[in-house]
Formats: structure tokens, sequence, C-alpha cells
């Protein structure tokens, strides 16, 4: 289980995207803002070891290449958190 | 520009996982409601071209296979319609 607050302080490169509250800055980007938190990591380990090709993929593995499970699974609580936004 | 009628009699199929609502019915599926539309467009493509291979990509690649681009307009157009729900 991962930590919120935790979560929100390794959040810094993720806004630049996915939004300082969770919406998305461009809609090609998913909101993420109460997203369910086992599909958050699910996705982000994903992205790490590359099974994921399409989009930004390639960023996503950039960003995610640093993260440990721990810092994951605390991103993904962190979102899992917030109130979705449409 | 996906129609959200069409949409919505286009998602037989992704109400087992995703609910009926767009709240998928176990976390480890996300939620749809709500999410960008071009987001959504993007992602059923990636899982229909096989760029995506983590959790449940095989069973989204069986589902996508057999939807023409249009069906994909429609279904992101619905499911980015609906209010999002925590």
């Amino acid at each position: 289980e991962g930590n919120i607050t935790q979560g929100q302080s390794k959040a810094a490169s993720c806004v630049a995207c996915h939004g300082a509250n969770g919406k998305a800055v461009n809609p090609i980007y998913p909101n993420l803002a109460g997203q369910n938190e086992a599909y958050l990591e699910l996705a982000m380990h994903a992205y790490k070891k590359g099974e994921r090709s399409a989009g930004q993929a390639g960023v996503m593995q950039a960003f995610t290449s640093s993260l440990s499970d721990e810092d994951i699974s605390d991103l993904a609580a962190y979102y899992a958190s917030l109130t979705p936004l449409k």
C-alpha cells in the first residue's frame, strides 16, 4: 500500500503533463485523479518495463526508469486519492 | 469526433470490466468515465496494434481487434462524456 503524502512529494515530474490536480493539461494524456491505485501501479510498471510503446510511452519509460517499486506505489496511492475532475 | 450515442450502443462488451457507468468493477482495470477522448482513442488503437502487453492487454487486443476507427472514436466519445466517479 502506497503512502499518499510521499506520493505527492514524488509527483513533481508528473504534473507537467498530468496536471497539478491529476487533470491532464492536454487531452492526449490521461487524467489520473481518482484512477484505481492497482491500475496506476500496473501501468507504471508496464511503462518501466517497456511493455507499452504507443503515444508518450517513451517519455513514460524514461520517467519511470528511475522509480522504485515503493515510489510507484506511493505515486499510485496519491493519484488514486485525488477527486476526479471532468 | 466520435458519436456518444453510437458509442454507448457499442459498449456492451466493455461494461463487464469497465462497469456500466465507466467505473471499473475491479481496481486492476481503469475507470473510463470522464477520461480524455483523445487518450482513450490512443489507448484503444495501441491495444489493437499490440503496442501494449502488460496486465489485461491480451484481452484488450482481442476486443479491439474487431473495432473500426469509427467504433473506437464513438467509444472514446461515449466514455469521455460520462461523469467520473471515485
